[in-house]
């Protein structure tokens, strides 16, 4: 249901630590690259609503507390378009 | 760090949601097939911990409680092995 052309633009936000495409370099964080949407939402508003902590669940906490249920819809979109 | 042949004995457990090679058909789950092992083993960790909540985390939480360090680096590292 999300925009992936909305959220490619939203993603400068996240490509410090999960790459412009979903792919990372540190193996410690999660590849996003064509990850399923539905998840990809379910998790960033797990971590708004703070239901996950240890690691780095403060850092995406703060990160995604300012983000709206569309502006989530669409960065799963366009995380999940990409080539795992 | 883990063993993926001793994971992939283990991961009878999780095939029925995860997939035998890690891609799922419920949109709501993650896929794992490739997803970097450290993350996947944190992933795991924090779930035992009883680090996340929401969603489907007390039954993941069920399901890790009773795997060992070894075993939670056995799975990370055979789904990590496995084609996206």
């Amino acid at each position: 249901k999300g925009d992936a052309k909305a959220g490619e633009e939203k993603a400068v936000m996240c490509v410090a630590c999960h790459g412009a495409t979903g792919k990372v370099s540190v193996p410690l964080y999660p590849n996003l690259a064509g990850q399923n949407a539905e998840y990809l939402a379910h998790a960033l508003q797990a971590y708004k609503k703070g239901e996950r902590s240890g690691g780095q669940a403060e850092i995406m906490k703060a990160y995604v507390s300012g983000l709206s249920d569309s502006d989530i819809d669409n960065l799963a979109a366009y995380y999940a378009s990409q080539k795992p």
